[in-house]
């Protein structure tokens, strides 16, 4: 038992560790220097706009968390609402010191390219990704440990975890979906105007959508996905933690390896080592952005790749090592090692998909018929994706239930954790792609030597590749996560129902869970629709505006005026924090609603409905998007001889790549964080509708 | 029960009656009049063409049959592999004949266009669609009757339902993919290589694919969609009456009015009444079909509406009149009500959104921004139309659960048989549609007067109004069927393992039931990533081939020399012919390999995901592609000023239209086939997998 207390302190002293390196990893991007005067001043363009968005979507979102304060204060009591607080202040905290090292990184990687050094560029851009990394698993962690440390032994403890997880998740999907929603409606808007009506290359200085294009790259590939993660890593350790607090005790029990260690040290054993184990993978991930910043002279697309695989990895042998000393059976490192391996084939799998494969050749190859045919097969790889991955995140699943036994939730909720247990790098490599491909942007934006273009266009290239990766572990953590979520929440409820309450009944022959299940099944539809047409409202509005500053400023065309981006930037602005509200609302509000009004019976359908389209639907908006830019980057390199850059081929794909945009940064994350924010929202509110 | 008795031999009657009017339609649209000699020609190419589609499509699906047969005589008997055959030669049957009828009235409806009389041309497109209409109604019940009074009382009644169900399912299957992928690979070929690489107008002489097309309306749009609604017809009813034959007798005893009559009679009652309200249904359809040709002088489109929306309405009423006759309780009509309520609003919320209105509108607008945001905005609408029409499904179910208390499976079940009490007259208005389309290709390439078109186009835009009515019907009832078919397979797996058995726990919280769930989730985007590819390879292909033809055959750009046509139609039968393989053995043996290793419990997790991302999925490819189709339609009629037919709007607006097409009739309809085949396969293979 002492060991397990001086394990425990393993996330919040990784925590702290971990912020000190990201402040030393700020400092050092901070004093790097910036630049010439173009390219200082199309940063200083950047990092406004995606402050001033972060700002103003801080104001909607204070008044979201304010509203939800209330309700929990009345009902779940202040406590609950000061955790829910906490845990969506540590997100925002991590975005916006992340994105704030990021928006400085950007510039910076640029210069370092512009002396020539890939290597200096690369640490550069890795530094930058690094301090939302280590924000977003450090600050994750720590708020975790302090409910627990808080709540210990408590029966309140569940309550909190669960209070500080809905923080987590509401502000990952509204960051998410406003991210989203911001960064494609620029990117398409861009593109459409710049490529097809104006005729102007990528990143052209005289196209005002550029810089919000840019922008768009900061709020949605940096902060959204700082909070997409931050709020798997929290559901995942949460989820698993709630299972062991209310599973029947001869369950946990299972757990040890020594019987007399039954009861209580097993219950406190089965509610830490979800934490400890986090916190381990802290330690690795800390250990592994270091062995990466060492290796800046090697191949980057291999060196990454290696960084997102590996902590996990690691991990299944230090957790191997670790679980004896805990009287814990080996159980535990086989779900582990079911997600850490099952993690990194789901990131190569979707590397295939995505990458310059043979799908993607085939969607490229259709593009020569035309947009239409295109299209569709970019759909059927999309589609043939989930069939791949979501059987193996189903095979993941069944090696971990069959490993834990009765413990089979639990050892569910272990997977998960284990596939994120290299949150931190994953995140980082994440975060370094949009600070290259920003960095390529202000090249081409100040006009700087192609050869720095070349330079940073191999390094966002790699950017693509591990962003698929990061994917791939993302949905995957979500989809096992919501899995463990089920066991979590209906033992939730018949808690709550007390000794001899009313049994729960999940069957799904009733005919109210599977009414459930068809509504439920309809709200990955309702965030996908609207974030959809917020998109093409958006990017519509966006074009137009373009078209009115071409023709209504003078000398704009030829390169003798500056554009208006700020115009760009307030549209797309606007249309973010006005169209997250919905599906945000939709996402919080449905299962309370259907919790209240039908019951817990018909919401656990609704979860089971929900559970099963959104981690489809997200999968393959997710993979599709990938496929057809990724088609439309194969065909810009050359890959289709006879159909160079302009051709109709090439326009076909680029058609296909427009309509992948939104599918794979705004509606396929926006799908996946649903299904979690529904099943943390129903695991807080089981309490209050157990008796319904 | 002498009532009882007589009003078993209703649904049997109704089919003799049904049959009978068939024929005497089948002789009179013979007798009419073809037209001139090119007309003949061009109608025997796509007779020819589409007789020889069907003639190598039931080669292959005899095949398949005899090794099912051969697998059902194994396990469950051999009587279980003659009514699977009976099941399946029904339903080939149905679309031999009425495939037959349409080819005949396509021709005669030009003709009777081009005598100028439209109310003529009318009634002979609808005479036509009532063969098809007729012979599926009639058939499925006069089979279903067979199957009943061959096991009536016996212990085997239920097998051999589900037998007869797996025969119509599986057809239904291959024959909606097979039909599918040939109408749409042949659509898109010859639109893609018409309007996009070759400039000539639709339905051009000259281009080779037209024949194609025209044949694809008919193996597709008649003979698909007739498997697809005699299947539908048949596991509804199999649906209600298995439950009626296994479940609980004080539960079944509630559904009589008079507490003297439990037992026995109430079993039988509940057994027949699905199969007597089904046959009434025909009865009030027939009638129907006749009420509507005598309106042939008023709008048709309002009209045949009409022809749609009331039939189940009217039964509602006959069966609140015969139920208190049987002594049972009024909340059956309620159910029902439920059913043909639910329906038709699904119909026109369909309508709706796939129509002339708003969210059409909007995508058309989008096209405005390009081919980019007109899918983006598709996309969004087919996302929206599952939101409301699944929420309505889901409340149809809640108001059927709620009616009929214990007996709320049962209701569902029953709501479903009131959803498709039309199905004769539905089916009628809905293979009046292809045969309008094909008069109209008809005139349009034997070079008849414009006049003779805008009669036939009018009569085909009635056409795709109805289609999406009648899809509204097609899905709405196919959900709820699955539904109720859950508790039959549950009630068959219980009863399987007899008294004392084991009970079958399907719990939400069972992990093997979730990782089913997931499993189930992947099938139907199996089946969608195999018909999108299918329909993308062959339309290039078909593509290529009419390029090909252009540039050979010397005079033909000019008008001066003939295409050749047969070489695309053996293109797009080849490729459905071989590509529907692996989509339908999917569906047949996914749940046999589910069931046989992991269980009968992870099989209905299996069977939740399916349901879930197979409803939700079907609806948003239908609606979508409607809506893609209607929005290009929307502009060649004018409906932007300033975008006329041509422009880069309604160029953008075509490749909407071309992912669209695969989509609303390819793979939408698949998936929503897909998760009824596995339920009956389940339903079927319930004994098998009972004790694994």
């Amino acid at each position: 038992m002492e060991l397990l207390e001086q394990l425990i302190l393993a996330p919040v002293a990784a925590g702290v560790v971990g912020l000190i390196v990201a402040a030393l990893f700020y400092v050092r991007i901070k004093g790097l220097e910036e630049g010439n005067e173009t390219m200082q001043r199309i940063a200083g363009y950047i990092r406004e706009g995606a402050m001033a968005f972060l700002v103003a979507e801080y104001k909607v979102l204070g008044g979201y968390a304010i509203l939800v304060f209330g309700a929990l204060a009345a009902t779940l009591g202040v406590m609950s609402g000061v955790w829910f607080l906490a845990g969506a202040f540590l997100s925002l905290l991590a975005g916006f010191i992340g994105m704030k090292a990021a928006t400085l990184a950007n510039v910076r990687t640029a210069h370092a390219a512009s002396s020539g050094s890939k290597a200096d560029a690369l640490v550069t851009a890795l530094d930058g990704g690094a301090v939302m990394g280590l924000c977003v698993a450090a600050l994750s962690l720590i708020g975790l440990y302090g409910v627990y440390v808080t709540y210990q032994g408590s029966a309140e403890l569940g309550t909190m975890l669960h209070s500080f997880a809905v923080g987590a998740s509401s502000i990952a999907l509204f960051a998410r979906i406003g991210g989203g929603i911001y960064t494609k409606a620029a990117d398409v808007g861009a593109d459409i105007a710049g490529k097809v009506l104006e005729n102007i290359p990528e990143d052209d200085p005289r196209n005002p959508g550029v810089v919000a294009d840019n922008v768009g790259d900061n709020v949605g590939d940096v902060a959204g996905m700082g909070a997409d993660i931050y709020e798997s890593l929290v559901a995942a350790i949460v989820a698993t933690m709630a299972i062991g607090l209310t599973a029947e005790a001869d369950v946990i029990n299972q757990l040890m390896t020594d019987s007399s260690l039954s009861g209580e040290i097993a219950r406190s054993t089965a509610v830490a080592l979800p934490l400890i184990l986090a916190g381990l993978g802290l330690v690795v991930s800390i250990a592994g952005i270091f062995v990466t910043r060492m290796m800046k002279n090697s191949a980057p697309a291999s060196v990454l790749r290696m960084a997102m695989v590996l902590p996990p990895l690691i991990m299944v042998g230090v957790t191997a090592a670790i679980l004896p000393m805990l009287h814990v059976g080996q159980s535990v490192t086989v779900a582990l090692a079911g997600g850490a391996i099952g993690g990194a084939l789901i990131g190569l799998l979707t590397e295939y998909y995505t990458g310059h494969y043979k799908p993607v050749k085939l969607v490229a190859e259709a593009a020569i018929t035309g947009a239409g045919t295109n299209v569709i097969r970019g759909m059927a790889v999309g589609m043939e994706s989930v069939f791949v991955c979501l059987l193996l995140i189903a095979g993941v699943g069944l090696l971990a239930d069959s490993a834990m036994g009765d413990l089979g939730m639990y050892g569910i909720g272990l997977a998960a954790v284990g596939m994120l247990s290299g949150t931190a790098i994953v995140m980082t490599v994440d975060a370094y792609g949009p600070v290259a491909d920003n960095a390529g942007g202000i090249a081409e934006m100040s006009g700087l030597d192609p050869a720095v273009r070349e330079i940073t266009d191999e390094l966002d290239a790699v950017g693509n590749t591990t962003a698929a990766i990061g994917k791939g572990f993302a949905i995957g953590s979500a989809t096992l996560t919501v899995v463990a979520l089920f066991s979590a929440y209906a033992l939730e409820v018949q808690h709550a129902r007390g000794e001899g309450g009313k049994v729960l009944e999940l069957s799904l022959t009733e005919p109210k869970i599977l009414i459930g299940l068809l509504i439920g099944a309809v709200l990955p539809f309702i965030v996908g629709a609207s974030t959809m047409t917020a998109v093409g409202k958006a990017a519509g509005a966006i074009v137009k505006e373009i078209g009115r500053q071409f023709d209504t400023i003078p000398g704009l065309r030829e390169g003798k005026a500056d554009p208006q981006p700020a115009a760009i930037v307030s549209i797309a602005t606007t249309a973010a924090l006005t169209q997250m509200i919905l599906p945000g609302v939709v996402a919080v509000a449905g299962p309370v609603i259907i919790g209240y009004t039908m019951g817990a019976a018909a919401l656990a359908g609704a979860l089971a409905g929900a559970l099963a389209v959104g981690a489809s639907l997200s999968l393959f908006m997710a993979n599709a998007g990938g496929a057809w830019d990724n088609a439309k980057k194969y065909i810009e390199k050359g890959g289709l001889p006879g159909h160079p850059k302009k051709s109709d081929a090439h326009k076909a794909a680029v058609t296909g790549d427009t309509v992948g945009d939104p599918f794979k940064d705004t509606s396929g994350p926006g799908v996946s964080i649903l299904i979690k924010v529904m099943s943390v929202v129903s695991l807080l509110i089981a309490p209050l509708i157990a008796n319904v």
